[in-house]
């Protein structure tokens, strides 16, 4: 009923997780009647983020350089390994500040239902890495699911083949939780329960 | 912590009603991660919103049209006006098919601290069509609220000089509700029940 225009805009703010339309509607007028230059700025950061943001060559996270600001940080410990699912798991971790290694990021988790194997979680990088010999110890933190769970023993093995310890993080994770939610704290006691596998 | 722009990105995300840092950052992560065609259709759709919507000459509802779809309808009763503040709430009564008429949409409501007075709510382009004669009834639905009530009582004394029949929704609504939130049955009620002030 109002503009095509207005519509198109209502439609495209739905991708977003957890915005019904409702809130895409408030969002859309919103930024319509009320903030038009923060509409701008979003459609440009979108613009810029999706063009330039591409995978780091050592550990696949988000970034817009080659090789991602803590693969490159000399103040981490470049032999310590964290294998996580997400983006979102570094940041946590990151924030919890326990941490002063480096990460490996899946981008998910083995799921031979949707067809995800080894390939696509960067496994042949992971492996190449772990062969190279720098890295001396993986801790393993994929979520406490049953496909984290395959996921992590899948790693496991790839490690111990290549003579690397492993450990998994343990305590303090609620099971079948998802680690993006757990508070520091919590997260602290995980990393320093942590059991060799 | 991350890269700058999703920094930007996820900054940028925050201006959306009801978006808080952790669902901008879950945002971002899922365009880059998931999404890049969606975000990149909702950066082309909030710039071409932005550049091409405006306000309708005639109601000042949002439009990329000079006149909007119903100020322009030969289907609409022209000579029945609705009042209402935000271009929602037009929406809001569309959806209830209640409505023949056509509308005046302030886009606020008169707020002395802030303000905004009667030229801000394009209260003269209203007294002109309001004097002009093809009017013959004004429905005031601006929200029951202390503003609302306000604005309406202004709208109300100027309909009444220029010499047209004025009322405004009453039953249903509940005081201090806001128009987005009600459903269309009670808004049917409160149009049913209108009162001539
Ligand atoms: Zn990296
Ligand atoms: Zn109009």
């Amino acid at each position: 009923m109002p503009s095509p225009l207005i519509n198109s805009l209502v439609e495209a703010l739905r991708i977003l997780p957890g915005v019904g339309p409702k809130s895409a509607q408030r969002m859309a007028y919103y930024v319509l009647e009320r903030n038009r230059k923060g509409g701008d700025k979003l459609a440009y950061a979108l613009q810029q983020a999706i063009e330039k943001v591409g995978n780091c060559a050592k550990c696949r996270d988000l970034t817009e350089a080659e090789v991602c600001g803590i693969c490159s940080s000399p103040r981490r410990l470049q032999h310590e390994l964290c294998v996580v699912e997400n983006p979102t798991d570094v940041t946590v971790i990151e924030q919890s500040g326990i941490f002063k290694g480096v990460y490996f990021v899946l981008m998910g988790h083995l799921s031979p239902i949707d067809g995800i194997g080894p390939q696509d979680l960067g496994l042949d990088i992971l492996k190449a890495r772990l062969v190279e010999g720098e890295i001396t110890e993986v801790i393993l933190a994929t979520n406490p699911t049953v496909e984290g769970e395959a996921t992590a023993h899948y790693i496991q093995q790839m490690a111990k083949d290549a003579g690397v310890a492993v450990s998994r993080l343990a305590q303090g994770i609620p099971m079948g939780g998802e680690l993006e939610y757990i508070d520091s704290g919590t997260l602290s006691q995980a990393f320093a329960g942590r059991k060799t596998v």
